[in-house]
């Protein structure tokens, strides 16, 4: 199965178990339900999902045992989104070339579907079965893991700080602070959970975080190119808004050229990482390219 | 020692377990730490985390085991004023005579201030000792518990139904649904995970579930009797606001002295399901009488 092939596959399996995990969109208060279901089927490419999934497989793990964290991180992603693109914070009206959650349903209900998504996160993964290597201790070490990620020292340290240095000339930390928070602590804690649930060793483990640091990074790093170079119908937003609204980028601290570069360092870093591992772990070496080739 | 000194004394021993469990405010990024600490430290009542000392207390448990429900717990209650302060939601400026978090942070922060104290409620749950009568099995029980309770089926889902009934005259099926779930979710949560955690039989957990529901309907019912006969600066709030807003209310709908009737009900339903406690549960019989008499 190609690169590709497998990344369909992995996101068809987090669908169908995203489809099941939310509240069917009839059920009372119905709108809230929609509106959930709304804004997780908007087309996200489910890399988080796809990393939970590829790092139990690459310890050895099972990809069944994990998909419930999986979709609890998808879940995550999908309410930060929600909740930045209200128009106290990043004010968006579009997202992935549909109207954002506000638009469509309200801010109030736009609120609450981030609030609601963030909650039944948490509910999953205390749906994590209990048996396996790590056992009941386990589950409530992911629970606090991720909590540690999408809180006030990851996710939403990272948002509070994009918000305080909106319009303002941020220095190279503050950059990398705002980046290694909002990117970089899901995906740390996806390859974590799926290889803690899986029985990583410490080693495995510290490993696929250096891997996950650095494909956060190039992610992000590829995000503000595309911002410059990319193709608006690919991406399905208008590019330049981050010049329009002089938001500090990589390729604005550190030029065009520097950010490819650090991009192309981070990639290395990653595949580095990955070293002692097997063919295993070919799906997420794939990702490497895959995050540092796209063009959406 | 008397109910109001014992409830001072549990409220001094949770406002202590929070300023611990809390990030500093001066840590980075502090203006979201800050604020934090802005909402959960505003004089708010703490009856929701004394409902779980209580509980644990009535079956025999340990205070200090239940201590990170009990602040949890709060944690959850806050992150539902600050987001149901918003502009977009009851668009309040006051609460208990300070301005809310979006008057004093803006409202950006004020969406991450409830982000991340409902972040760190499951944190801390997951910091819950895996010891004792539940184990770790237990925990990921209680979570389970507290996420369902904050969810759309419970806290969120009143939240919803309340935003779509504004201005609304709705019917008395829709107002029970909405205090259930606004109010009764997280009282029903708050003595089922202080009485789970301390080893609580079947049968103890049913008749305390019993209990808290009919506690939390006094609760609302009294809420808004207040709104109508109230004091003003005992309060801390303008009253007659619900009859300006035309909202749906226990006299709107069953008429001044119709309600008082109900709270009474509901206070004789909360008593007798405590019947087979001993002196243990005096002071959830005790919080009967404090709810049905508060003036504020």
């Amino acid at each position: 199965m190609s690169f590709k092939e497998e990344l369909v596959r992995q996101a068809s399996l987090v669908d169908k178990a995203l489809n099941e995990y939310l509240p069917p969109a009839g059920s009372y208060p119905s709108v809230i339900h929609e509106a959930m279901r709304y804004s997780v089927f908007a087309g996200g490419k489910r890399l988080r999902p796809a990393l939970v999934l590829a790092s139990a497989k690459a310890v050895g793990g099972d990809e069944k045992k994990v998909l419930p964290a999986a979709c609890a991180i998808e879940l995550l992603h999908t309410y930060s989104l929600v909740h930045d693109d209200l128009p106290a914070m990043d004010n968006d009206d579009l997202r992935r070339g549909r109207p954002t959650s506000h638009k469509v349903y309200g801010e109030a209900i736009a609120v609450l579907v981030g609030d609601a998504l963030l909650t039944l996160a948490f509910g999953l993964l205390a749906g994590l079965p209990q048996t396996g290597p790590l056992g009941t201790g386990g589950v409530v070490h992911v629970i606090t893991e991720v909590a540690e990620a999408a809180g006030t020292a990851g996710l939403i340290g990272g948002q509070v700080v994009d918000i305080l240095s909106a319009e303002k000339l941020v220095d190279k930390q503050t950059l990398k602070y705002i980046h290694s928070c909002k990117t970089g602590a899901l995906y740390r804690a996806s390859v974590r959970v799926g290889a803690m649930i899986s029985g990583a060793s410490p080693e495995q483990l510290n490993k696929l975080t250096v891997y996950a640091e650095n494909l956060g990074l190039a992610f992000q790093i590829v995000d503000d190119i595309l911002d410059i170079e990319g193709d608006e119908q690919k991406l399905g937003k208008p590019v330049g808004s981050d010049i329009k609204n002089q938001k500090a980028t990589y390729p604005a601290l550190h030029g065009l050229s520097g950010a490819k570069e650090m991009a192309r360092q981070a990639a290395e870093q990653a595949t580095g990482a990955l070293y002692h591992f097997g063919s295993e772990a070919d799906f997420l070496r794939g990702l490497i390219y895959f995050v540092l080739q796209r063009d959406n």
